[in-house]
Formats: structure tokens, C-alpha cells, sequence
């Protein structure tokens, strides 16, 4: 009857293991979500993830599952799917995940960042299906990034592009976590947003951000400021301006190097104003080259929170 | 007899438009070399490049030639070999060259960006022959650059790409001639560098730069430059080494972004000593991610002022 296909999605985080039945429309059809586990170790989270598909497969209702998609953090390599280095799983140094699974469910599996994953739903299911080409930034705890290409990911040659949150917007600015100088990730990431606004804080004691976190400075987090600025609060919305003002830097950068022209923003700052989104395309505007200029545009993510099991079933649909 | 092929490279340059027969093994075995004639307009100049064309065809001896690549500056779109804007030819707005070209001598014509033809000739017969993914920068007069890869040029989706020299590497640094604050083209171009020298210069008079140009600080070059600091001048090998850790910071840049390890350095600059190369290595490994830094390597471009010429035979060969 139906001629959608199915397959499985899999969101490996430090703290979760998402797993989804996608359908090759775009819909999650059932989800197990299950913690990872990420401080007993690679085999159990292993365990957790295998046992979030099982899950899944359980549930399936007589559809033919084709295929498990992983998108994991850390670089990864195609060839046994392996991971490697993952920031946020402890004890994980290369682990070859996509055999594991495929030796436990002997379907095809693939694996890719997690970053990649989602910039890969957003060009197959969300805000960037009728784009080609462009950078996506997730923009959270950190700052990461996808490129999409020709319509598909590009992953350079060890699996590693798209690192926009380690492009340097000042030479000689602030240490990033990475060792280097400047990172934009530095100026805009979940710590460095949070400090910074603890500080501006001490001289606004009457910034909605203050009541939000009733009162104690150390939790802060962008989510508050962004929900500050939301409300109208003038702190709140000069630190995500500025804070958007910086990102631009960095994206006009990429997209000076690839001759591109849309950026699509996710994560949870994505969620913010459209003060924030006028901050980021008014600077990106004023780095980019002439023809480039006019046409440049940036956008908000589509998926949110699906962006993951989405992209990682974008792998093997 | 030999298997070889042949073509002709033409390198339109602002001044001289420069036509080479090169066989397949990237050997010039004919030169033809012409005033441009830009102040004349487009038509002056595209007669020029056909006299140097039929200057080589007149001299083939025997020799069958395939085809004609062009260099020029500017956006090219492939498809017509249409010339956009190039900086330095007056009262070219779009031209459509290849096509120009084609209609006088009937054979295949392909027409690219010149940085990217310099790129190209690195990748198929100099310093970029052993590596299949590097930028290659031209550093002269501005900063600009080319993507190889895997092999083959990116050209992005208009032609655009491997603008390093307007990566801005200052939020909020000098203003570039582009319009955007903090290119790293506004702080180590040639007018930029001059002027900087011409500056500290006022401070050391002793300096063997003033000796180059005989005392007359409107007459610095980056030329000069290099050749007080190759003969051990020190305030000259100081604004050298500033310049390459600047350039380092936006090579980072691009490395993060595509995942690269190999950047290629051409143009007049890169005919300066190791303490150049040394200081842009340093700083490229001071700006990349871990995984990137201990393979990272800068080298010199290896065909100089024939790089225009091989890649433009490149192109269809």
C-alpha cells in the first residue's frame, strides 16, 4: 500500500541514547529513549544503545525495518564506523560502534558526528531542503557545525570539517578549551555566555535573567539569558547581540571560503529571538565578500531535538 | 613517438597576458608574452590574447594542440567562460571570454579564476602533486586562494571559493578595501605591509630597508621587504614573521572548516626565507583542532610565475 521505507535513528549523547523509527517522509513513528550510561564505559553504553533499537524493533509493527543510523560525537570514521574521541563519552578512545551494532542486528549501519547527523536532517527534512549548499551551526555548550554540499555532507578528509566553533574571530582574544586563541566558541559558548553574563550582572541588579535563577549567579545558563531577552530584558538582549554579532564573524568566514550563502542556526540558542537572528545575518552581511552580500541569509533550524535520530536516519535512507 | 599531449595556458593578468604551449608532462615549451592593454577595454584585450595565442600556433612545429585554458581575474562562470568583475581590467563588467575564444580558434576553451588556475597548476605539476586536499594561498598584492580537493578544484556553487584573504581574523580590526572589518588581506597585503614598514622604519633608521629604497619610504615593497630580511635585517624579519603568524590564523581558519592539513603558500612573498614559513606554521598548529595539529604542514608554491600558465593548460588538459 504504503511505499514509505523504514529505518532506525539513533542520537548518541553524553547523557541520553535517543532511538526512532523514521520513516523515509521525515516522521518518527515510535522513540525509546533510554541514559546513556556514558560513565560505566563503552560496553555499556553500547548495551544502552543496542537496547534502545531493541526497542524499537519491538515495536514495529509488521514494517521492514532497512537499516540503523548512528550519529555519534567525536570525529568519526566511515570504514567499521568507528568513533573516536568522543568529548563527552569517558573511557571511549576508538571504538568501532557500526560493527558492533551491524554484528548484533545484521542490517546495514551507519555511523557520523552528531553535528554532521543533524546538519544532514535539516537538508533532507527541514529548513534546509530547498538549499543545497550551506553551513549548519549548532550552537549550545559549544559551537559545532556541518557542511552540506551539493546537497550532501561534506566531511573533509578525516571526517573532521566543519568545525566552525574553532575559527578564530581574534587573534589574540580569549584561550579556548581547544588550546588555541580566539575560537568563537570562547566568546559564545554555553560558559563563556553564562560568565559573562554573571559579570555584566553585578552592575543590573534589577535584569530579569537575576530572577530567573532566583538570584544565584552560578545558574546562569543561555536558556535564562534567552529567556530574559524574550521577556524584553535589555541585558539579556545585548549579551545574545553581541554574542550573535561574534558567530556572524566566524560564519562569514566559512562562507568566503566555500562561496556560500545560507547558514542555518540550531541548538538551543536557535530558539531565541528574532533579534539574535537579525544580529547574526547583519554581521555576517558585513564579512562576507561583495557577491556574496546580498544574498546571504541565515535561518533557524527546523528539527530541534529530532535533528538527531532525524539525521542519523538520513544516513542509511 | 611521444605520447604526449598538448595545449596552450593563457594567463591574463592586469598587465601582461602571458600564452604558453605546455605538453602533458608540464613542461612551457613556447612562450608569447604581451601588454594586456586594459586601459584600451575588453576588446583591446581579448585581441591581445588572441595575437599570443596565434603567436604560439605559428611556432607548433607539427605539434597538435587540444585545446586553450585561460587564467583571469575575477568570478568566472564556467559555462561561457564568462569573466565577472575582475579587480583589475577596467570596463569589464561580464565578459564572455571562453566563448570569445572558441569562436576564433574552434577548439575547447575552459576558463577559470587565476588563483584557482595557480592552484590547480600546484596540485597536477608542483609542490601539491604528492597532497589531494590543501589551500593554496597567493600572496602579493592581496592575499586570495584556491581549494584542491581530492584532487580537483572547488569552485563552490558560483565560482567564489578559497577567499582566504577576507577571512577577517579581527572582529573589530582595520578595514579592508572588500568593505568588511579585519581581513587578514587589510593587515599583511602589499599596501597594508608597506605602510606598517614605512612606519616603524621612522624608528630605525638604520634598517637595510631604507638602504633598498634609497631613502624614500614611498617606495617600499614587500619585495624589499623580504630581501632586507633574507640579508638578516631585524626590523624587517620582525614585520615578516607578524605578517605570517596573521596569515597562519586565517589558514586555521580554513583548515578547521574543510578538515585540511596541507596549505601551499605562492606569490611574491612566499619567495622569502624559512623564518616566514616557520612563523605561519606555528601559527596555523596554534589555530587548528588536535586532531589536525601534528600533521599540519606549510609550503612554498614551486612553479612561481608559471603557475598561471601550467594551470591554465591544466584545465584542459
Amino acid at each position: 500500500m504504503s511505499s514509505l521505507r523504514y529505518v532506525i535513528g539513533v542520537d548518541l549523547g553524553g547523557t541520553t541514547v535517543k532511538s526512532g523509527l523514521v520513516s523515509s517522509d521525515g516522521k518518527i513513528h515510535a522513540q525509546v529513549k533510554l541514559p546513556s550510561l556514558e560513565n560505566e564505559g563503552p560496553k555499556a553504553v553500547i548495551e544502552q544503545i543496542k537496547r534502545s533499537i531493541k526497542g524499537i524493533l519491538a515495536d514495529v509493527d509488521g514494517k521492514s525495518v532497512e537499516g540503523i543510523g548512528i550519529g555519534a560525537p567525536g570525529v568519526i570514521e566511515k570504514e567499521g564506523g568507528i568513533v573516536k574521541n568522543p568529548p563527552n563519552l569517558s573511557g571511549w578512545n576508538e571504538i568501532p560502534l557500526g560493527d558492533e551494532i551491524h554484528r548484533s542486528f545484521r542490517m546495514n549501519v551507519e555511523v557520523e558526528n552528531d553535528a554532521n547527523a543533524a546538519a544532514i536532517a535539516e537538508a533532507k527534512f527541514g529548513a534546509g531542503k530547498k538549499y543545497p549548499n550551506f553551513i549548519f551551526v549548532i550552537w549550545g555548550t559549544g559551537v559545532g557545525g556541518g557542511i552540506i554540499s551539493n546537497g550532501k555532507i561534506y566531511r573533509g578528509p578525516s571526517g573532521g570539517a566543519g568545525e566552525i566553533g574553532h575559527i578564530s574571530i581574534k587573534y589574540n582574544g580569549l584561550m579556548c578549551n581547544c588550546g588555541a586563541k580566539g575560537c568563537v566558541e570562547a566568546y559564545i559558548g554555553q560558559k563563556h555566555l553564562s560568565s559573562r553574563a554573571a559579570k555584566i550582572l553585578k552592575e543590573h541588579p534589577g535584569s530579569k535573567i537575576i530572577q530567573l535563577v532566583g538570584g544565584d549567579l552560578s545558574k546562569i545558563e543561555p536558556l535564562y539569558i534567552s529567556q530574559a531577552a524574550d521577556a524584553g530584558d535589555k541585558v539579556a538582549r545585548d549579551i545574545l547581540v553581541e554574542a550573535g554579532t561574534f558567530l556572524g564573524v566566524a560564519i562569514g568566514a566559512v562562507m568566503n571560503t566555500l562561496d556560500f550563502r545560507v547558514s542555518i542556526i540550531g541548538g538551543g540558542i536557535s530558539a531565541a529571538g528574532k533579534y539574535v537572528f537579525d544580529a547574526i545575518t547583519e554581521s555576517v552581511k558585513a564579512h562576507v565578500l561583495t557577491p556574496l552580500r546580498n544574498d546571504s541569509i541565515v535561518v533557524p533550524a527546523k528539527l530541534g531535538n529530532c535533528a538527531g535520530i532525524l539525521g542519523a536516519a538520513g544516513l542509511v535512507l
